[in-house]
């Protein structure tokens, strides 16, 4: 059978991986991607500056052989720190010893993985291509080139790496029967920068993802290479405290110097930064089927979630590895490999959108209640003892690569046993395995020993 | 102030009445259409060739002078004619004496609106205009014409009455932030066609609208002036019996002789129609906010419901009906009418897209079900004696201009109470006035006397 063709809309983080994965089984591999290329031009990489790696996504980066050079990179976040009104600072790690996430730069991975992409000599890539539309049946896709001419391209498959806003979609939307939801937080982000300090260090510990939570809004920030931090302030569009009216130099000093006092000082280009830079929107987008004749869709494009659980990549690199996996297994079979590949993954995309839309409750209000921090105290605890026996949601979540959806199940149940320790008083008896044991066979309805 | 112009996009029946609205008020109306001049061209209307006109629709053509002339034309539907496998029939009266639906001719009707709003100075209709996009900030809306040109209209207001598929809307889920779903029903439709008998009558009973219930699927027929019936297959689109399985004229042939043995001396055109007529698909649109700064949403555009009660029209013509009155209340503050509209609409719109949902489970399958035929019998029977007391959901719905979501809540209290009488038996004390009155309001929580 001759070597197929697969073309690739979108030469995003999701269809740049997922082109690499690709060419090493042997396809004929064309992608084509709206922007400028990365690699020559000095552009944004679009949406977020950083982004949070974690075992999902590396697992998904070693498998083609790029998680060092990428790793290398990043910078390790332990853990959270938290800084209150009054700029007292408190810290969370996020999982046992050795377990941190990853902060890294959108663009460098992007161009890393186009790097890899373009060292086969059976992928080509195509800049300045935006999608204008896919012929489901015939597998055609049409793009406008740089110069305005219309590009129309024949191939076996189209996978639809094309984000939020995929256009491979639109026309599934249109044409195959999807069902499909698209919904906006009342919230919008927007980036601003905390440089270095004047003797070129960390304005703040680089090992930790900074939150400044205020319960209807909350600002964060990632440490870059560069020894900056990318602050994102995630704000209502309307009402008291807003973007609606939040509008002036005035109204934005006397906002943060209310609100989040501790980083004004850190933040000289803190103006400049809020009426420079672009709001950004949240949006959780679900839809099924992801596969239409010959389109299967892959990362935002089907499940974009919103970024407060940090996995929005890695739950699209997890889809290139699973797709792979199918592919492996069906052989020659692509439409089954690509069925078997919706069928495995909607689940799991369903559970993160859901855990990463509670996770924006968590960060933004609960981190700033004691109660709350009692309770992740014990959950941490639970997880250093006994391994084996307990993880939390968000380890299962970040440091597994266990399906999200389990995550979600598990996760729920754990934080149920966790609140009912500490309702009950037994938190001094987290050291007695038996004990733990049993009641967590118990509250799992296991046989207990 | 100045006239001001409004683009209305799509002259299907909700655009081209709101033109005619529009144009009383004196602004002036350009109305653009994707099809041919209907009034011209003989080609098909889109979608259903016949719906069923109710209270709702025919208040807001009575407000344009329109009521008599369509009713003219109109078949009266008393009631359902069931008919079951055996051939046997049993029919269940809509409402009261005197409270029955209209079977219209979706063309016809689209023919006197347009010609309505072309007695007008102030508005013009611009046939072959597909919408390509709009800029919702400048209020420009971009049509290709039937030479391929583009043609660039400027307005005060866009109303969008392009149906589910709107291109107006489009554009806003891709930059207004709109919260979106569309779902899609398991089920597609088929047209199909009863002529007249030989001697040139109806070959069944003209004033009622037939229903083959068969539990998955089910077949419904109304009547035509023209003494034809269109009949509507509503059959899963996979699993046993389908369109997937069913694909050969021997199959159909078998399945009809089988499900709907009445039927098929009256339809000599079966099997032509079955494979001629295309496939359509049954979809559920749901969307918030309707308006996005110039930009205003209408009917199919922002809330497409299944057939099945009937109301997909009547809901889009009481959309008129609402916005008209909020432009009249706020003279020339447009915004606000918008707004309000927006407002007072979404949660009918919602209403009544559950109810449809819910309707196809009970046209199918429950109108074969004696417990459920008994409820109903009761439900008539308070709604002939207590008409100031008691009104069925159906009636609420179909018979009166009560909102779409007071019909939804009061008619699902309403069906609670009728089947608890049946439950307990007291169906005996139904012309006992103060018990039911007492019980009734008790059941509603109402004050008993």
């Amino acid at each position: 059978m001759a070597k197929r063709k697969i073309t690739v809309v979108g030469g995003g983080l999701a269809g740049s991986l997922m082109a690499v994965y690709f060419a090493k089984r042997g396809f004929d591999v064309e992608v084509y991607e709206r922007r400028p290329d990365m690699r020559r031009a000095d552009i944004g990489a679009g949406k977020s500056i950083n982004l949070a790696l974690s075992v999902r996504g590396i697992l998904a980066l070693e498998k083609v052989g790029l998680k060092e050079a990428i790793l290398e990179n990043a910078i390790a976040m332990n853990g959270r720190m938290m800084h209150s009104e009054n700029g007292d600072l408190s810290y969370q790690p996020y999982g046992k010893e050795g377990q941190y996430i990853n902060s890294v730069s959108r663009g460098g991975l992007n161009v890393h993985l186009l790097e890899l992409a373009d060292e086969n000599p059976n992928v080509k890539l195509f800049f300045n291509h935006r999608c204008l539309d896919v012929d489901l049946e015939k597998s055609i896709a049409t793009f406008k080139d740089e110069n305005g001419e219309k590009v129309t391209v024949e191939s076996d498959y189209i996978i639809g790496g094309d984000g939020a806003f995929s256009a491979v979609r639109m026309r599934m939307m249109k044409s195959a029967r999807l069902d499909y939801s698209q919904d906006y937080l009342d919230h919008g982000y927007k980036e601003l920068t905390i440089p270095p300090t004047a003797d070129g260090k960390f304005a703040m510990e680089p090992n930790a993802l900074h939150i400044w939570p205020r319960g209807s809004y909350m600002m964060i920030a990632l440490p870059n290479p560069d020894k900056t931090f990318t602050c994102t302030l995630f704000f209502p569009y309307s009402g008291e405290n807003s973007f609606e009216t939040i509008t002036t130099p005035e109204q934005v000093m006397d906002f943060f110097n209310t609100h989040f006092p501790d980083a004004v000082p850190m933040m000289p280009t803190l103006i400049e930064d809020f009426f420079g830079n672009p709001t950004g929107s949240l949006v959780t987008v679900r839809c099924f089927p992801w596969v239409a004749n010959k389109a299967v869709l892959l990362g935002d494009a089907c499940h974009a979630v919103v970024p407060f659980y940090g996995q929005g990549m890695n739950c699209a690199f997890e889809d290139c590895v699973v797709m792979d996996e199918c592919i492996e297994k069906h052989g020659d079979d692509l439409d089954a490999a690509f069925r078997e590949y919706e069928i495995l993954r909607k689940p799991n995309a369903d559970a993160i959108a859901d855990l990463a839309l509670q996770n924006f409750i968590e960060m933004r209000d609960l981190v700033g209640d004691p109660a709350f921090l009692k309770q992740k105290e014990v959950e941490h605890d639970l997880c250093e003892r006994y391994p084996d026996l307990f993880k939390s949601q968000y380890e299962l979540v970040t440091f597994t690569n266990e399906p999200y959806a389990f995550a979600q199940q598990r996760g729920a149940s754990n934080t149920q046993f966790v609140q009912q320790l500490v309702s009950e008083g037994l938190t001094n008896q987290l050291g007695d395995r038996s004990f733990i044991e049993n009641r967590l066979r118990k509250h799992r309805g296991e046989a207990t020993t």
